[in-house]
């Protein structure tokens, strides 16, 4: 064997187990009897133990030396395994030792001390995360900005710098455009109770119809929704309320967006570092497209509306522009997972900024709750009532996740500039949809940018599918006309 | 640490890698998508490699030699831990290696001829399976009886002879039994449509009646019901036919019986080599009690028929008397796990003796078929009608279990002699069953065996516990006495 053959050979296993641990994930959340959580840590972290000795296996600085490229999914094989296993020698052993033993409690500490809306309580286990993770990120950086380096992780190849500019850019027309909508008047929401069992039914239905393959995922319920795995086995979850059945319809849309790009990629891929989706923002931009710019656009909610009186009779909305309206309604409030489209990425820009000054020295924990609420007031004009909805709100940050929320904004970013470009080859689309027919924009992603995986880098991708340069301008553009329209103003 | 908390350690994590397999095994056989097979595989060939190399792992020779028990259950461990160790080594890694790759693919080869009933198509399969299996029994007996050795891998202790010595007297009252049975008028049957909610509900009932701890498990379907995971997680699955309410009823508290071994045992063994039920034949010894000598007693089918009652209405049964015998029909059939406490052994005893002779080379595999239906003829007086039907029923051999057969029959006496122990202690134990409540059964196993886990040998265990030598004669009495009494013979 050659030691490309030998490299890639070792590697599928790696990546076999890897895979084994997201579904020892996906078990946690969704079918474990409450019992199994301790033993299930011990699980978990010994498999950890063995991705780890793997991924810092001797053999591999040798495979990787000695490797030579086949063809171009080659070269992309041995980029994605190279900067990996770069990735993994910076960190020093003791240092990831410790972030790994600090992490898996932070989250609990996090999760208790949000229930007691209890800032300070918190406050000694975030100091330890943001120093173990600027810690990781000087390592991870060698001199260069310790922030970028953790963006690097779930963004490769942007910088706390590109996206600042960037969201500098959007902040002022996405406030503008949020003070305008909020001062027309709201439209009407749906009223009554949707029967539980008929939401999931119809959920199955919509997760179909985005051509979701059920033969290589299945759908069950948890607490948060999520998609796990990849190639042939991609399930994902969601969750019911009686009384807002958008909850239900619209996360599991969103999880077909994530579940459809993992297994749209091409199948030669599967169990390789190529065989999985690129980045956090390229996965976001599909859920996003499939969530927001397809599933609650004008035409297929009208499709939706028909459905819905079918499965629910009435439910206080007269026709179709009505529920088109209801569907897209804005509201101010403090949680981002709550957040319309027009609210979403504000909540995001002052996530970025706080946890980038955080990384970069220029905040201290002490003073974030105060910066926090301070920017809260300036971008959506209320004060923030009590922790659990304001910096207490998310699990990110006590997770060691820093750099992981602005590829929420790119994803968005990313899905305005691919549905503005799918929208000019498909000028039959809104007719499709109308008809409950969204295959011919999935295929179109599929086919476009899905099945490459990770062949090209994030941002390449999706200029190669969009046959331009990426940038915020569509998206904006698509804000204020849909919501100007909706809002008149 | 100590050589020997260093090996505990390294064990551990073994022990809970371990416990992932297993998980995956359950995941495939109840909700896995099946479009994932084929990664599946992959994934646990890939585990397994993992778990081959911690087992071959060359420090555990000098942990071995160097640790030094703390106590008896460290004796225990190091006993365990270096049986394990030995077999592992004896075994050349070229010869695991193609098991492991003619295994997997047996079952299948076997699926598809069974579906065909075409035993020639089977035999080039099945004779490659029983050479390897030869190869490795020779490898781990070093020149003694190499269906010995494969015995001992799911009965530490017992040999081939002692099975043959006991199998040899317990098969003469066998067939006379049977004789006598099946000559008497047969006892009615339950008639009538037994909705699957229901038989699932009344079956959790059952499963909670019988000590299963939710906490630590659930209850799925599949295709066969089976018990997997240990200490924390051990999960149980079973099966519903509308026509035939005890196939789910006496499935549910058979594998209760294998969970509540394994959920019993002493929580500071958990993911170490003592915390797992000690044999095949012990663990089947526990799931009998619970089916058999417990579940299917005159005074608990009393109460069953009562709660049967209550949620099926009428079934074509008119008293508690009448349930019991139906409960309890006897009847002639081919299938092995279809057969009542008559006939179940005397499947058991013809598999025995012809795959003791296969491996010892006394059979070819080319005239298994004509033995088989010899043998069959013989024992329960009538001819085969087709291979699925005779030696083509059984999964066993195609995945390599030679030697595990004889362990169910091993299982039933145990319970015999266990059950007939527990009852000298428990004076009152009919008059509680009869209300439905098996805890005073259940904790004695409990207490007496099941906490132990593996830190007495297999048959040791059963003797502490019912403080006398174990022998098939507690298990024909209980056989004579009960069909005596229901036939009238």
């Amino acid at each position: 064997m050659s030691a490309f053959d030998e490299l890639m050979a070792f590697q599928r296993q790696t990546e076999a187990l890897a895979q084994v641990g997201g579904r020892l994930g996906w078990d946690q959340e969704t079918v474990m009897p409450e019992g199994a959580a301790g033993q299930r840590a011990e699980e978990i972290g010994a498999l950890e133990g063995v991705l780890h000795s793997r991924r810092t296996d001797p053999r591999l600085d040798g495979w990787l030396k000695a490797a030579k490229a086949p063809d171009a999914a080659g070269e992309a094989q041995l980029r994605l395994i190279r900067r990996s296993h770069a990735r993994t020698m910076k960190v020093p052993a003791k240092l990831a030792e410790e972030i790994a033993t600090v992490m898996s409690l932070a989250q609990g500490v996090w999760a208790e001390h949000r229930a007691k809306e209890d800032v300070a309580g918190f406050l000694p286990t975030l100091r330890r995360v943001v120093e173990l993770k600027r810690q990781e990120g000087a390592a991870l950086a060698a001199g260069g900005d310790p922030y970028d380096a953790l963006v690097d992780d779930y963004e490769p190849g942007m910088t706390g710098a590109a996206i600042a500019a960037m969201f500098d850019a959007m902040r002022p027309r996405l406030v503008r455009l949020r003070e305008k909508v909020l001062g027309a008047a709201a439209p009407k929401g749906v009223v009554g109770v949707f029967p539980a069992e008929a939401q999931l039914a119809l959920s199955r239905e919509l997760a179909t119809v985005f051509g979701y393959d059920w033969s290589r995922g299945r759908v069950d319920l948890a607490v948060h929704p999520f998609s796990s795995g990849s190639g042939h086995d991609v399930r994902i979850t969601t969750r019911v309320s009686e009384t807002d059945p958008f909850n239900c319809f619209y996360s599991t849309i969103h999880e077909v967006g994530h579940a459809a790009y993992e297994q749209g990629i091409d199948a030669a891929y599967a169990l390789t570092p190529v065989g999985q989706g690129v980045s956090m923002g390229v996965h976001e931009s599909q859920s996003r497209s499939y969530e927001n710019q397809l599933g609650r656009s004008r035409a297929f909610t009208g499709w939706l509306f028909g459905r819905m009186r079918e499965v629910f009779g009435a439910f206080g909305i007269a026709d179709a522009e009505g529920f088109y309206r209801a569907v897209n309604r804005v509201h101010p409030g403090y949680i981002r997972t709550e957040a319309d489209e027009v609210h979403y990425n504000l909540h995001i820009m002052m996530r970025f900024d706080l946890e980038r000054a955080l990384i970069r020295g220029e905040l201290d924990v002490a003073d974030l709750e105060a910066a926090w609420n301070e920017r809260f007031r300036a971008d959506f004009g209320v004060a923030v009532d009590k922790p659990s909805n304001g910096m207490l709100q998310d699990v990110h940050w006590s997770c060691g996740l820093f750099g992981y929320f602005p590829t929420y904004t790119l994803g968005n970013v990313y899905a305005g500039c691919l549905v503005k470009a799918l929208r000019g080859d498909l000028p039959g689309l809104d007719g499709q949809m109308a008809d409950g027919d969204v295959t011919a924009a999935t295929g179109w992603l599929r086919e476009r940018l899905q099945r490459h995986g990770g062949l090209y880098e994030p941002r390449d991708v999706v200029r190669r599918a969009c046959g331009f340069e990426p940038s915020e301008g569509p998206l904006l553009d698509y804000l204020e006309a849909k919501f100007g329209a909706i809002y008149g103003v």
